[in-house]
């Protein structure tokens, strides 16, 4: 299930603070319809860190009810392993088809208790799991040894990294030493957006999106240019992208850019996401507007 | 409440992960016989980021029995502000005559994010509360101007800081610049142990206190002489304490070196903390061994 277009919804909340259901439906219904390989539900972009376990596990069945034939990945991420251990359980009953699992931290983690965080859990579940490699949110930062450590435990299906560097020869440089490390079965995801084409084109199997989440027919005509092995069309593709990726690091990522723009298509209320967090200004909101127009992501 | 020594004790687990009471108990034993100023239940060092809901009443509840006419502070952080706003509630119920509250973080906060959160909590709740600014877990930095907007909402009664400059004017110089931004009213703690005595000779008016929170006699001696004016005995006292700083050091924080300590002293089992936490090697024990009882901490 680790491969192609990854589409991590929003979890959209309402002005008082619950789980706005109807518009998280209206969310999937579009991935859905634009068959996506994979959900890639309760993500960074799905608010996991901010939900209570009733919250997640109540978010991962309406996700389920919805998916069809298409599987879904639930991230488990917390930052006690029994928390984690629980979590995975209510994922795995509300039919998750595979674990996303990022290494939280309060205190700084040493590698060694990350390996057996990752071990305790692969011993624990029966479905698959994808190591989200994360330090911009969990402030852990992989070694590609301790990758390797991780992804021979049973289980581990698939390596969701943070981005790759922005030299088309350094990525792929990036990609196949990480590769050197791991399993053969164990696929390479890229992340953060902005390096999706980049990532793709050095040989990464899955792009784990955050667009993918809201605009899934544009996310996936780069996915699928990728498949067929059409570098310079992924590379249009993306590029073509640009103000979308400037608008998220102007915002400090992703999610507040992602927030506004479900907003803007009607999807969700105006302020969506959970407080803390704070929605842009309307100012901002409209020039998130215009590059949804200019750009006709969908 | 907010002055003094301020002693932050360890919440210890079973190997199965459960919370430990009865040396829970022991340790608060040693706070109260020891007549500190107040205790800091669920700081960090009591490990409330890894803790459930219950959990945490559950804590605040045996250690409010525990407490005597010891004001009890109780940390309520958590990512999003609706749990927060449990949290407090849970606090309050249980007795806590102060509120710690962090600004803990998953996507990276603005000023005026944390700034809501503390306005949200300062309104809902009927204690004081003690602002957290504990970048090295939360991953946010308060400049001092948000320090000021946060100090004047109600019921905001101090400010527990991360450390302070290691030269002693240096150390004043920053104390007397926080001072000038917040009310009167509103006390500056240090923390950090390893900054206590600098902290506490520039001003400060408590001392957040991890090493008393397992070893209160040795931190009040500190602290008192802190009360009378004696900087000189405060700057031996603590620099006699370095050998204990320097384990802080490496071991990347004091949690570890503490949780070694308590199991030492025989007040927890050998590995009393949390998982994913570890804890340290024999060898590391033996080391700790020594400091605690070449240094006579008590």
């Amino acid at each position: 299930m680790f491969k192609g277009l990854s589409a991590f919804p929003l979890t959209p909340f309402t002005p008082d603070g619950d789980i706005d259901e109807a518009a998280f439906l209206r969310i999937l219904e579009r991935l859905v319809s634009a068959e996506v390989d994979s959900l890639g539900v309760l993500g960074s972009t799905g608010s996991y860190a901010y939900l209570t376990r009733e919250q997640r596990k109540r978010v991962a069945t309406l996700a389920k009810a919805q998916a069809g034939a298409i599987p879904m990945m639930v991230s488990v991420g917390a930052i006690s392993t029994r928390q984690v251990l629980d979590l995975a359980d209510d994922a795995q009953h509300a039919g998750a088809d595979g674990l996303l699992l990022p290494a939280m931290s309060y205190q700084t983690l040493t590698e060694d208790e990350v390996y057996e965080l990752f071990d305790t859990v692969s011993r624990h579940v029966s479905v698959p799991v994808c190591v989200y490699d994360n330090p911009g949110t969990t402030h852990f930062t992989f070694s590609d040894e301790l990758h390797g450590r991780i992804a021979a435990l049973p289980r581990i299906g698939s390596i969701k990294i943070p981005g790759v560097p922005a030299d088309p020869a350094a990525a792929s440089a990036r990609v196949q030493q990480l590769r050197k490390k791991i399993p053969a079965s164990v696929t390479i995801g890229v992340s953060g957006d902005a390096f999706a084409g980049l990532g793709l084109n050095a040989g990464c199997d899955v792009w784990y999106s955050v667009c993918g989440g809201l605009f899934p027919h544009t996310a996936k005509a780069i996915a699928e240019a990728a498949a067929r092995g059409d570098n310079a069309q992924v590379t249009v593709l993306t590029e073509r992208l640009a103000p979308l990726w400037a608008l998220f690091r102007r915002h400090g990522g992703s999610i507040r850019v992602m927030a506004a723009a479900a907003g803007i298509l009607g999807l969700t209320g105006p302020a969506c996401l959970p407080r803390p967090l704070k929605p842009l200004s309307a100012a901002y909101c409209a020039e998130i507007a215009t590059v949804v127009e200019a750009l006709g992501l969908r």
